[in-house]
């Protein structure tokens, strides 16, 4: 199915000015495949330079090409068959449709169509297969709609994903203890957040339990049949920069302890289509020994930020087994969540399928 | 059983330079039950006058009465019958029934005896009937020794009481995210632990279940029939100052939802024997409203840090319903905790008994 | 010239949901000179309980009197002869001009007016006889206005007060690191200020230099002649919740050492007219001993965070001396100075010269 | 001078397992010039492979050879000609000499030797010419010591470099705003640097202002002037992971403003000695445009930490200028402040006379 070296296409990024959408554009810096060459944001922006209306983070600056591209209104004509879209949800409904209308392969962060049954949500390590759900939308669009799912969700899911196959799911209990960039710009208060904790995020508990199950879920053949198991979320900011670690309890259908769970994580191995993808960590799950580990400012950026940790694996009273989960938010969890998307596509043929002008 | 003012009498406190420690003295500090004669620490610190020993923090300084006391070595001669212990475990286990041995009545914080069998493991507003398994240790000791929960079970149990009450516990999973000044002086560094969580806390998540099973248990008649549900704790601690909060899912025998959970959290009356007690406040139980409660820093200091407050009440897909708990560690969940139980124990007679010199 | 018991008034709060508009109504909570009847904010509250509209904080909830006041617009009829003003500056302009011409006395916090030559800029410890400026704006308005510094001039200026008057100011090099209340609502975003330092506060510099030039000059008689000393002044923002710190470098006319510097930090009495002012510290300045003092969540509150602390004088190669001083950058830097100086007017008498209702 | 591609050569590391120790390890994994044979630590380590005992950080693993060497003790024989420092003060007097004595070149980030008269204080991009000094250590040690900086010195020194050199230092008022790790291991607690300030270092304002004058002195011919201006520090630690922060005020013999400092920032060249240096980075000083830089979190890292930054260059009413400066502490203050060093010795030839093995 994959073409391990595709030919390199043009790429342009919605929402460049974001936190997402600035990091999309530092790591489409020297891609092997994507050659970035148009950025759009919302019209306030419009015409001007990105190197302009991109805040200092410490992400470090842009690159200059990159810095001197002119952003465009989300609207605008745009050439690049592949778009990567780091929108807000609100912006992306209409936006994101009207340019799979128009032709573009549209790779999406944004939460808008992740629950579309026509649209794939898509881990490229656990259920590259749902890529197949492109086909039903061939009657709604021209080009199409690939989401991720969102920052929690990214790494949970990976680390379900073995248990899952292995064990079958019942039931997870995840207390997410979530990071501040996940909230964008400007996201939470400092006069907040400093010696606190805050016990809520906006619709994040429901996103963490639906995703799961439709990534967890199969396909056949054309639409996705959730998984049968509950998840129960608990979704918590606390005053880390990067990196959402989360506590799981979890049952399965067949009965399974710490060492089977622990040997679950280390034999996983992503399918053949997520292999070699240019932003694929060698291994998508890494078990960190130690008791008090994966911790956010140690492992957050393994794999360049693209290994989902997990630790302290160990017996659970309630269900069967308790572990810690950590995924970089703003890179497995969503910019370079979104890339290795794009790259599953374009190493699966579909962006060439696409009638962009 | 109980005269609403007792004679005050003179008391003791045992470890009196930690953290624990220093916040009894400042609570004591124009109680009218308790007048504070007598202050121990380690032999380093023996001779020395209290006030030097005493680092600055953000309690604010002692009183010019407290910080002249001397301190005592802990097996010296104390002569108040009452002695508060904030000891760390380790001196505890020899030093708490040295002084039981000579006649004391021993109110501790440390978590040496709490799981012995006839020691009772007290909150005053949950299970102030355990304080009758002091006359199973009539054969043990002449004084005695009563304790409190560690620092999170302080909260859970409280909360969790008027909940097994009504509908009976089955299955409780809990995560703490837990502040900084509950692991005692040094603690975490910051350089550990600023930009971070640290998902593992010492012996702490079999504290949980365990002294929740024992204080929620019953008594029949001269020993505790443990609490027959589960509890799995995931044990983490977050940059916070004060304030143990703590995300739940529970079911229970009589199938809950929650409004009825909501129900009995404002309902909760405590029993009489707790009330009126001088550190105890109004209701034990708090409910606040709004979708982002408790939070630590806005919280924790209700009711002079006495009050557990709880919040976000809603179903749980997994067990029956979800909520939090907040406690702050050192008040409800360590000093004011040990304090509430020795005007309990005032209150109750039991410090009369005691044969001290 | 002052009543110790003058007659009670009815006040008003301009900008009450601020954050330091709501603290002002948390002070006001049984002062026993001012009742709290009226409360202003933006037209788009204007019409809602103040209780609707006070986000939660820290300081604890509002009484419920104050809760139940209802907004009214700020150009709306306003009946209590005195008004707090907690207005950002922009809006203070306009408002306080327009409210002192109707005959209210205007007690503010914004820097609207402060360096208005007959508007008296006051710290009643420092320069309470700046008041009888008042007198030259009869031509102006039938009512006045009285502003307070800025919230680390008012630590400043308070600690530098008598070492002018004892030695005479020349040079004073002062680095600030400011607390993040300071900013006001929302302020820095906890992405931005987690980990980080942030060198720059926009106008503070140049504030801290010129207030703090004001209230050390003197009055000759009805116009001040500022001080005849340069503060060089570097403004900080630093990850600190409350409190904001100096670094001090100063020299005098006449040489002066650290001994000199602490005697005269620690025999400063207050002038006459600021003493029994209901919230007036019983001493202004506090010298804390220590190598490391003081420290902003160390020493912020001390006097109910009306105090200002010194600490760590020793001499400085380039200057004369060196040291630290902290207040609490809410209470002292802004709702408590204005709250002191509506006393000061009160005790004053000047509240009932004024010919409002 | 300069051989620009000299031999590779055996070296070792004293206090390996410490912050800059394990950081100096890291820096060396794949060095051009240098090859890590040794590694040596307290008694209490000796024999262990330093993985064992290198502490989980947030600089990432160590190579699988590092962790494999195993630890000596301080005073074992060596074979390496060349050894980088890295042992606490305490431990750096005793074990550098006895070193130096057995003929081994101590490039030592310690504060031992450093105010030593036959001693080079260095940063090669400002005075490498006192590297002479090292004739007139031969009477001493067959081998030799030479010094860097303290980890503020090594920014500021480095940011007054040019300035000294156009326009003759004068005075310098100099706040720092230190980071946690700073401190070394376990440094402050969380406790204690949470919400607050600590505005004191033990002996750091003294080391700021002495070093500077070293560095910024000149040789004569066997000696070092020091430089004939005065330094007045205050050392404040903040709550900030890496990077210390300095606000400057500075005076000079010939009057400079601000466009002539920036002129001096911009157009610094490091002497041909320093250029080419393997860990030099291209310019050792950046001007950072903008009116709130340079910020620790987003500037600390420029030129792989190794980069000074500066910024808010403008008019200072005491002085002459006021300015920002930001080094990274533990690479251009530290580790990578040694590792340059040794770069520098090994470029002029020194390593290859040292006697060694």
């Amino acid at each position: 199915m994959m073409n391990r070296v595709p030919e390199p296409i043009d790429v342009g990024v919605l929402g460049a000015t974001g936190t997402v959408g600035s990091l999309l554009v530092r790591l489409l810096d020297g891609h092997p495949w994507f050659r970035l060459r148009e950025v759009g944001a919302s019209p306030a922006s419009a015409g001007l330079a990105l190197g302009e209306r991109t805040p200092a983070d410490s992400m470090g600056p842009l690159s200059a090409e990159a810095s001197r591209l002119v952003l465009k209104a989300l609207d605008d004509e745009w050439s690049s068959p592949l778009l990567l879209s780091a929108l807000p949800s609100s912006a992306a409904r209409h936006t994101e449709a009207l340019l799979a209308e128009r032709g573009h392969l549209v790779v999406s962060n944004a939460s808008a169509y992740r629950q579309d049954p026509v649209v794939p949500l898509i881990i490229p390590e656990v259920n590259p297969d749902h890529l197949r759900l492109l086909e039903a939308q061939a009657d709604r669009w021209p080009g199409g709609i690939v989401t991720n799912p969102n920052c929690v969700t990214a790494g949970l899911a990976t680390a379900l994903a073995p248990l899952h196959r292995a064990f079958g799911l019942e039931t997870v209990v995840a207390t997410s203890m979530q990071a501040i960039s996940g909230a964008g710009r400007p996201g939470p208060a400092a006069g907040e957040l400093t010696d606190n904790v805050i016990p809520f995020i906006a619709n994040e508990e429901d996103k963490i339990a639906e995703e799961s199950q439709k990534i967890l879920g199969h396909r056949n053949p054309d639409r996705i049949v959730h998984g049968d198991f509950v998840v129960s979320a608990h979704a918590n900011r606390v005053p880390v920069l990067h990196g959402h670690l989360v506590a799981v309890s979890a049952s399965f259908r067949n009965v399974a302890g710490p060492e089977d769970v622990e040997a679950a994580f280390t034999s996983f191995e992503p399918p053949e289509e997520a292999r070699g993808l240019p932003t694929a960590p060698e291994r998508p799950i890494e078990l960190i020994p130690g008791d008090a580990r994966p911790q956010p400012r140690l492992d957050r950026d393994r794999g360049q930020g693209m290994v989902v940790t997990v630790g302290r694996v160990r017996e659970c009273p309630a269900l069967h087994v308790r572990f810690m989960v950590l995924a970089h938010n703003l890179i497995r969890g969503a910019a370079g969540a979104a890339l290795l998307n794009a790259e599953l596509c374009h190493a699966a043929g579909v962006t060439t399928r696409v009638p962009a002008r």
